[in-house]
C-alpha cells in the first residue's frame, strides 16, 4: 500500500478502508512515511472529511498505537470525563473526587494545556508537592486505595496522536471534527474505561466558536466511543463567560476546593455535579440521572467530596494542608483591581480576552515546552446580569510584573461590557447528546 | 508572515495575495518552510484551486526563483514550444529546425521525461555524440550561429519548481491545473522568449485524459503567459493513438529526420508544421497563419529544415552523418513482429498501453535517476482506419531481452483493436486557444 495512493484516494473524496487508515496511523507512529506525506493526507482529511467508519478506524488505530491500560484487576466501574477546554474550566478537580466518592473509579489522564491557562495537570501542580507523573503501576495503586488518580499522559499513550497533533499544529489542520474526535478519544479509550462523559464547549472562549460545530463534534465522538464499547454521553455547554470566577492555576484550585466545601460558584458546582452524576449513572451505580445527581450532591454536602480530594492530593504527594490553608498556595504578590468606568448592568464578560489577559500574566503557555506561573490570573467579582456602580471592582488581577498587569487591565476592561439593562440569561448546559 | 496562516487561508478557500504566494515560493527555494508545510499548502491548492491572479503570481515567483536568461544581445525574435507530452510525441525535433530555418531563434530547454519514453533530451542523446548540457554562454553562441539550441534545464532554472515538483510527485498533488500551469510556464518564461506555442494533449495517451481538463489547462496557460508579456497560443491535440509511427528514442529521431526529408508520417508533419508556423507568426515574421504555414512548408520542401537540423546536431557535438546513415543510430538487435489475429479494420491503437510496452522494453524511466535505452521501442505498421488481413504485421518491437519482448507483445496485442468497420476519423488538431 503506497502512501501516495492513500493520499490520492482521500484527496478525491473517497472513504479510506480500515487497512488504509491503519497504514497511515502505523506510519505516523513508526516514521515510515515522511512528514510531508502525513501532512498532505491531514490536509486532504481536513478538506474532504471522514465517514463515521473512517473516524472509528482512525480512533481505534490511534488508541492501539501505544499502551492501552488494562484495569481489569482493579475492582469497580471505571469512568472518565473529557472537556474540550475553556477559560476557567476546572470541573475536573471538583467532579473527580465527587464521582470517586460515589464509587466510580477514575483513571484520569490529561495533557498540558496550551493557551489562556494551564490544563488540569498545571492546576494540580499548583498544589505544593503534587506529583502528576505516576507510572501505570502507581496509578493502579492509587485507583485501588483512593479510587482516583489524576496523572499526565505519557509518551506511551497514543503516540500516533502526539505525532499527528504536532504536525496538525503547524500545517493548519487542527480544526477538523474527524481529527479532533480521533485525537481526544484515542487517548481516553487507552485508559481502559467503560464510561465516558464529554463536556463539549461552544462560544467565544471555546475552541469551537459556534454551536453547530460543537454539536457535530459531540455527536461524532459519542457515536464513535459507543461503537468502541464505551458508554458515552456529551453535554454541550456555553463558554461565552469564564466558568466560575477564577482564571489561573492556583486561583482555580482554591475555587474548586471552595466548591467542594459547598461555597463555590453556582455554575461551576452545577456543571461539575451534572458531569459527575453522568459518570455515576453510566457506570450503573444508579438507574436514573436524578438518583445520580442526588447521590453526587449528597457527597458534596456531606463533605465526602472534599475528603476524597484530600486523599487524592495526599496520595499523589501534595500537601493536604493547602486544602484548608490557602496561604500554602503560591499566589502572586501584586494585585490590581479593574473597576467599572460607568454604572449599569454587566452584559458580557468575554471569556476569550479574559483568558488572553491571564495568559499574558503567565498563567498559560504558547508552546508545550513553556513553563506556567501557578500564582497569576484573575478573579471576576461580578456576574453577567449584575447591576454595577461606576468605580466598583469588576475583576482583581494577580501578577508579578507591573507592565504586564497594566496591559492585562486594558484587555480586561475591553472584555467586560456594561449596558443599560441586564441581558436575558442563557442556560449553561444547552443540550445532552447520547448514543443515537 | 507565518506559513501556517498562509496554509489556513488557502485551506479556507481564500485567494492568496502576491506577497503570500512569493513567501511560499521563496520558502520552497530556500528551505525556509519544512516540507510538511509545503505539502499541506500544495494539497490545499490542489483541492481549493487558484484564481488567475494567484496562478500568475505563482508563475512569476517560480520563474524568478532562479536564473532568467537575458537574450537581448542575441539578434532575432525568440520563441519556443512546449508539449504536455504524449506517446511518440517528437515534434520538437521537427519544428525547432523548421522554425529556425524561417528566422525564429529557438532557445529550447527541456527536462528528462518520466514514463513511456524519454523526453526530448533523451531522444537527442540517441544521436551519437549529441551534448545537451550547454552552458548559458554556449547556448547563446548556438543561437547566434545556428539559430537554435536544444538543451537541458539546469538546476539554476526555476529551482522552486524542481523542489515543488518532487514534493507533488510523492504527495498526490501533481494533477492540478494551477500547479501544472505554473510549473510549465515558470521554466519557459525563464528562457527569455517573446513568443510561445503550447501543444496541450488530451486522450488516453496524454496526461490530461479528458478534453475539458486539457482545454482548461490550455486556457489557463495562455492567459497567464500573455499576462506576463509572452505572445502565447495553444493547440489542443488528440493523443489517443501515438503521434507518428515510432515510439522509442532512436526510432523517433529517425522518424523525425524522415519527416524533415519530406517522407514522414502525415500527422507528425502536419502538427510540427502547424506548431512551427504559429511560432513564426507570433514572432511577427509573417502577418498571417497561412503565410507562416507556406513559409514553413517551403523550408521543409526545400531541405532547409533538415539542413538546419544537421547544423544543430553538429554544433552540439552530434555526428551529422547519422542524419543520412541510420546505421549510426543505436538500434536494439532483436525484432519481434506483432501480427493481427483476425482480418478487419484497425479501430484503435491505444497510446497508453503502447507507451507502457515501450517503457517495459527500456525506452522510458520510472524515476528521474534511471537511464533509458535509446535503441528499444516500437514502430506501428498500420494506421487507425486501415484494413487488415489476419497475420499481417501491426507493430514491430525492438528490444534486447526475450522475456520483456514477450510481455510487450501481449501488451501491444491488447492495445491494437480490430473491428468490422473503419471508425470515423477524428481531427488531430481539435482547437486553437489564443489570448482572450
Amino acid at each position: 500500500m503506497r502512501a501516495v495512493d492513500i493520499i490520492r484516494k482521500k484527496r478525491d473524496g473517497l472513504a479510506l478502508n480500515r487497512a488504509e487508515v491503519e497504514a497511515f496511523v502505523s506510519a505516523a507512529t513508526t516514521g515510515a512515511w515522511p512528514d510531508y506525506q502525513l501532512a498532505a493526507l491531514l490536509m486532504a482529511i481536513w478538506l474532504r472529511g471522514m465517514s463515521p467508519n473512517e473516524i472509528a478506524a482512525l480512533t481505534a488505530a490511534m488508541t492501539r498505537s501505544g499502551t492501552v491500560l488494562d484495569l481489569s484487576d482493579v475492582p469497580g466501574p471505571k469512568a472518565d470525563k473529557h472537556s474540550t477546554g475553556g477559560v476557567g474550566d476546572s470541573t475536573s478537580l471538583v467532579l473527580v473526587p465527587l464521582a470517586a466518592a460515589c464509587g466510580v473509579v477514575v483513571p484520569m489522564m490529561s495533557g498540558r494545556g496550551l493557551g489562556h491557562s494551564g490544563g488540569t495537570l498545571d492546576k494540580l501542580e499548583a498544589i505544593p508537592g503534587f506529583r502528576v507523573g505516576l507510572s501505570p503501576d502507581e496509578l493502579k495503586t492509587a485507583l485501588r486505595t483512593v479510587g482516583a488518580g489524576m496523572i499526565g499522559q505519557t509518551g506511551a499513550i497514543a503516540p500516533a496522536d502526539k505525532k499527528l497533533y504536532a504536525l496538525r499544529d503547524v500545517t493548519g489542520t487542527v480544526e477538523s471534527i474527524p481529527l479532533i474526535s480521533a485525537s481526544i478519544l484515542s487517548k481516553k479509550l487507552a485508559e481502559g474505561i467503560q464510561a465516558l462523559v464529554l463536556d463539549v464547549k461552544f462560544g467565544n472562549g471555546a475552541f469551537m466558536k459556534n454551536y453547530a460545530d460543537a454539536r457535530k463534534l459531540a455527536e461524532t465522538m459519542v457515536g464513535i466511543a459507543n461503537t468502541q464499547g464505551v458508554h458515552t454521553e456529551a453535554l454541550l455547554t456555553a463558554m461565552d463567560a469564564p466558568l466560575g470566577f477564577a482564571v489561573g492555576n492556583a486561583l482555580e484550585v482554591i475555587e474548586c476546593i471552595e466548591t467542594l466545601k459547598g461555597r463555590g460558584p453556582a455554575d461551576l458546582e452545577a456543571l461539575s455535579v451534572g458531569l459527575a452524576a453522568r459518570m455515576v449513572r453510566l457506570c450503573g451505580i444508579t438507574a436514573t440521572q436524578a438518583e445520580a445527581e442526588a447521590k453526587v450532591l449528597q457527597a458534596l454536602k456531606s463533605g465526602q467530596g472534599v475528603e476524597k480530594f484530600r486523599q487524592i492530593v495526599a496520595h499523589q504527594g501534595g500537601n493536604p494542608k493547602a486544602i484548608d490553608d490557602y496561604r500554602l498556595m503560591p499566589l502572586a504578590p501584586k494585585r490590581v483591581a479593574v473597576t467599572a468606568e460607568r454604572s449599569g448592568y454587566v452584559t458580557a464578560l468575554e471569556a476569550e480576552p479574559i483568558g488572553r489577559a491571564a495568559m499574558l500574566l503567565g498563567a498559560g503557555r504558547d508552546r508545550a515546552e513553556d513553563a506556567v506561573d501557578a500564582g497569576v490570573g484573575a478573579i471576576l467579582r461580578v456576574n453577567v446580569g449584575d447591576a454595577l456602580k461606576a468605580g466598583q471592582t469588576m475583576v482583581d488581577l494577580f501578577g508579578r510584573d507591573d507592565g504586564k498587569l497594566r496591559q492585562a487591565v486594558e484587555i480586561i476592561r475591553g472584555a467586560c461590557h456594561i449596558g443599560n439593562a441586564a441581558p436575558v440569561a442563557e442556560p449553561l448546559i444547552r443540550e445532552m447528546i447520547g448514543p443515537a
